[in-house]
């Protein structure tokens, strides 16, 4: 008998960020990663080189032709992964956990609408489009109609971090994806465009066993469609507002079987759009069925953090203590950097913020791209707020008041 | 210009827990292990093997041949290195930290105790015994009469975890050692038998800069002469002796030249032996100059951990909070199991122990050997205490209550 292998797909910075968890629990990573030199590859000393869409390397992953101990179980650190490949594993034996029937909704944001529309999960106003430039652009022209003249469409596959989604305003706005939907490109959707007050997030877990774990609900700031800051828990949230997003997640994560953790990003809206500092209410944005960035607070400000729990969950073990460990944390993304060397940043950032925990990706410095993020805990929010900030804009190389 | 390289000697658990904290600050390790798989070299990317003993390999180690970054600074997880060579690397321009002139005092305790005099912090009486069996009996003879018949010989060189260290009430009871100090062994000491109240250990850290700081100071609970539990902070520690205990730790880095982190184990003991309740001072048992066992709680414990704290200091950056996270946290270690598979205690420990934080070393099982150790915090000692013991009982293999 030996610890059990977790075989994991994807080599960026949410497989690297698995691994001091497997470490502290003695159990071990196997990670696919896209070169040698990936996030993940730089500390994980079992990291076979393979592309996600590739099935000999996936089946390599999980039984190594070395000879190598089986993999007891498979998941990923992204959701872009052959689906058929997945079932034909489960069918000879390894589990796979999120299970594909559980992670095409986070693969494809059609089938999201549609199951969670049967979950009876509240979501935005949306449609898909027809597959057919005429029909699309028809049906988009209705649908801005009803909808105040603006409206989101989004590709249904593939796009993250702000790419693959449009704010039209205009019926021929989307004839490009329209055009490239007819020649196999991914279908197209669209989506109202909610007044929302702010973006929450509602992190969970959930193992086979059917236990789910949530974390307190967070409130979380994008910029140019990306998350750039995450307040844990979210400011002034009602007890109500609070309770139904855990409530929604723990129900998406039992109605769809998602096993792992999963992040529900929600708008929060006003409930009578003529009173907008009134009652709230939240309506669905997207999942992810993998650690999240949303979650990256968890990592210094909780008692089980969310990359430790997701492996815990995979493994079916009993999940760990979702309470915080301050009253406040902050989380700010490091998105790009002006630096050479992100690491140059740290003796002013020590000197200025001896609390801040820094975490860095190991990655190549490209404008606008998820470099690490910097974690703040402590019991006065604009004290967290500034020093978190103060200490991401070092690493990204901007000045600082 | 690329991130730091921090060159460890040593493959053990010290520098197995200092690769989450590495792969978070973005910095990179390369560490000396002993074999392919130690504890270490399963978590750490570049792990070449040798002896800490062979120069060939500490050379390759800071300058490898196969072209990769030279190391930016060398430091160790045990103090068993040969200083002559250190010394040499330091006259060729590798910052080695601690230095050797530091790390003979962790080597040898008679340089300690020399040197602790020196710097006029309290210890235990003692004395070194001549090379000689016929003088060395003597000697002893004459410190037994004056310590009331029992004393403390020990090893100066290599001992560890109880090993090389035996209570005496017999001058003849030494002899073996007597005879190797003749024959190359090491050199041989007696000390005072002190009837402590209980053991404390202060942890610090400093760096070349010279900024030092201390974490909370703890109670070590030993068994068979090996560390079993970690109280933080100390209960009852009146404020008097935590901040001469403090203070203490402080003025032996500074004075010894420590760079790193130090742990200072102490005895609490009464100021006036028949008032064994009554106030109490401090002497100093032990050096350590490394990540130490009486830390490993600050690594869910305290804001930074001993670990993060280690490799900050040797590259000189400015040192983190040393705040606790908890009011209470209390570590026991996983010394050896009658378990095949230290990780199928999990799905129990994890059930009943929902906040428990395991740290398991990946190392082969044999009995009393240090094979993880777990974490709980808490607002109440008393729960947290028997969570703790409760799950490393788990992970034992031990019935508990």
């Amino acid at each position: 008998m030996t610890s059990p292998v977790i075989a994991v797909v994807g080599g960026g910075q949410l497989a690297r960020m698995m691994a001091p968890a497997a470490a502290e629990l003695g159990v071990r990573l196997r990670v696919l990663v896209e070169s040698p030199d990936t996030s993940a590859a730089q500390v994980v000393t079992d990291a076979p080189v393979g592309a996600a869409s590739d099935e000999a390397a996936i089946r390599a992953l999980i039984a190594p032709p070395a000879g190598q101990d089986v993999a007891d179980v498979l998941t990923f650190e992204h959701e872009h992964v052959p689906n058929a490949l997945l079932t034909d594993l489960i069918a000879h034996g390894t589990p796979v956990r999120p299970g594909p029937h559980a992670l095409v909704a986070a693969q494809d944001k059609i089938v999201m609408r549609t199951r969670l529309h049967e979950l009876g999960v509240p979501c935005p106003q949306w449609r898909a489009l027809p597959a057919s430039v005429d029909e699309g652009r028809v049906a988009l022209e209705q649908f801005l109609a009803v909808s105040g003249g603006e409206a989101v469409v989004k590709l249904a596959r593939g796009g993250y971090d702000g790419k693959g989604v449009r704010v039209v305003s205009g019926a021929g706005e989307a004839d490009d994806w329209l055009v490239a939907a007819t020649e196999g490109g991914p279908p197209v959707l669209v989506e109202e465009k909610v007044p929302f007050r702010r973006e929450l997030s509602a992190l969970v877990a959930r193992r086979p066993s059917g236990e789910v774990r949530a974390w307190p609900v967070v409130e979380s700031i994008q910029r140019d469609g990306v998350c750039s800051e995450v307040v844990a828990p979210a400011p002034g949230l009602s007890d109500d507002i609070d309770a139904r997003a855990r409530e929604i997640a723990s129900d998406v994560a039992e109605g769809l079987d998602v096993t792992g953790v999963l992040a529900v990003e929600m708008f929060e809206v006003p409930l009578d759009p003529a009173d907008p500092d009134g009652p709230t209410t939240v309506l669905v944005n997207e999942l992810a069925m993998r650690p999240h960035n949303s979650g990256h607070w968890t990592i210094d400000g909780s008692v089980t953090s969310q990359f430790e729990q997701h492996l815990r969950a995979v493994l079916d073990l009993p999940l760990g203590s979702t309470e915080p460990v301050a009253p406040w944390t902050v989380m700010v993304n490091v998105l790009g950097s002006e630096r050479k060397v992100l690491t140059g940043a740290l003796p002013d950032l020590f000197e200025r913020y001896d609390s801040a925990r820094v975490n860095l990706y190991g990655k190549g410095i490209r404008p606008g791209r998820k470099l690490g993020h910097v974690n703040v805990s402590g019991g006065d929010l604009d004290e967290v707020r500034a020093a978190a900030k103060g200490a991401a804009a070092l690493l990204m190389g901007e000045e600082t008041a």
